[in-house]
């Protein structure tokens, strides 16, 4: 696996591949890879020629009482973690090589992200877009890997891509778990075990919206509130949101009638977890978004 | 020369053009073309292996009082220069193919826009780098032309292209103008003989300005105030700015001491028109810029 730190020795590196004509899969992480990270770069690695991961915390998306500062790094396990998932190319830039000046430029969204996490962290998903659009550029990839656990993060790149015609194919792909159910998060690290134990709550809860759904339950307001009072009930953490909403628009429901999002974040003491099921009308979960 | 409509078909060929390694220079205009275009055309046509032009009136960057909807067309004629200039490919897309949907994605620049056609023109230059984000990820370009003519949307194209590291090299070439002076433009057709004839002391102001540098004047309003009174003199038309700042940055100088941009707009009755010198600190010309 080779290590780049810098945009230049990148894309040099990924025109080196375009002249051998190599399909390139492009992974974007913060780093401090767990099982979820993994699985999305197994998977790129099963559907290109080439598979490039960048791991860089992103000032941009952190707001000012954020962890950016705390953010969990282990640059070693995330090496020997990456190389023996099959990347190609670790990408891993300094803030100073992917911002060496104040940018001109901003980049925003105008919707999906007034709703969960957006409305909490205002001005993260313009960090997060403004990242991407740059990592877009300096790899060039075909296809980019991102997990579901990040739903609406998914659903904000795949406008991004939209609009602006990026010629990249977004694959989602389903969150990956503990034994417990608890999804896998680089955060994860931050809870204490009895948190740990609480945490798997939230899928717990979230399955029982869907079993409602499945059930032929069509109002949302009814599966909020079992999936709130189920939480609530197990957790010593505060809820920050359960909500159901159209995916990937992001929209209110009044009614079950097409693909949604059930999506909690929950407040524990030294971290802020997020979980969600995407669902089609049925309550079946979508295992696979593009 | 092959024209094409849609995106998906412009996509495909230029999938091709890469598979045959060609490098593509990219010449976007709103069409009804003149030797300015040409010539960008032309020059393109002997750096790269494929030259791609587009013509789109993009209403993004139209204010609701100017004039998209006049903005001067002519298909027919605008092929068949397009052709003798030696593009190999003809982007002419619709509004709707364009812009399928109301777009949820932002473009915006914090600087560089505050001066000269920005502030008369708010969200113009957002409309411009909005549609240029689209074509360059549709056509991917190696290189892509401007006019100076246009300097500021040179300045802040520059500006894209940097803050967000697209793979393509900017060149700015110098405006190319009538006889009599009068920088070539679109827009020219909507002039009087009359206020044609006026509107050359645009150019001729500027150069007075010019003259000034050379002789040795560091003080930009000793400079602003001499061209301004010359082209008053001159015109029918109402000044709407005279302006020398620093290039490409676009800021105010309190001397001559960097490259700079001595810019003026005039409006006539029906039409507004700009022209610009872009000189180094000793007075003399920047004939291409990149």
């Amino acid at each position: 696996m080779k290590i780049i730190r810098t945009i230049q020795d990148m894309k040099q590196s990924i025109e080196h591949y375009r002249d051998l004509k190599k399909q390139i899969g492009f992974v974007p992480t913060m780093g401090f890879l767990h099982e979820g990270h993994l699985n999305l770069m197994r998977e790129a690695t099963k559907e290109n020629d080439v598979v490039v991961a960048s791991i860089f915390i992103n000032p941009l998306q952190f707001g000012p009482n954020e962890d950016f500062e705390r953010y969990p790094k282990d640059e070693q396990a995330d090496t020997l973690h990456a190389e023996k998932a099959g990347v190609d190319v670790l990408f891993m830039p300094t803030v100073t090589e992917m911002y060496p000046k104040p940018m001109l430029m901003q980049m925003r969204i105008k919707g999906r992200t007034d709703v969960l996490c957006g409305r909490s962290r205002p001005g993260h998903f313009d960090g997060v877009l403004t990242v991407l659009t740059k990592l877009f550029h300096i790899i060039s990839p075909d296809k980019v890997y991102f997990g579901l656990k990040d739903a609406q993060q998914t659903a904000v790149v795949d406008a991004l891509i939209d609009d602006f015609n990026f010629p990249i194919e977004l694959v989602g792909l389903p969150t990956v778990r503990e034994a417990n159910g608890l999804a896998k998060s680089s955060r994860n690290v931050h809870l204490t075990k009895q948190e740990r134990n609480e945490a798997a709550w939230l899928y717990k809860g979230l399955q029982q919206g869907q079993q409602l759904i499945r059930n032929g339950e069509h109002y949302p307001d009814n599966i909020i509130h079992l999936v709130t009072k189920t939480i609530e009930q197990h957790i010593s953490g505060k809820i920050d949101y359960v909500e159901l909403l159209s995916y990937p628009s992001l929209e209110f429901v009044s009614s079950i009638d097409q693909q949604v999002i059930l999506a909690t974040a929950v407040h524990f003491d030294k971290a802020r977890l997020i979980d969600n099921l995407i669902l089609d009308n049925y309550g079946e979960i979508i295992t696979r978004y593009n």
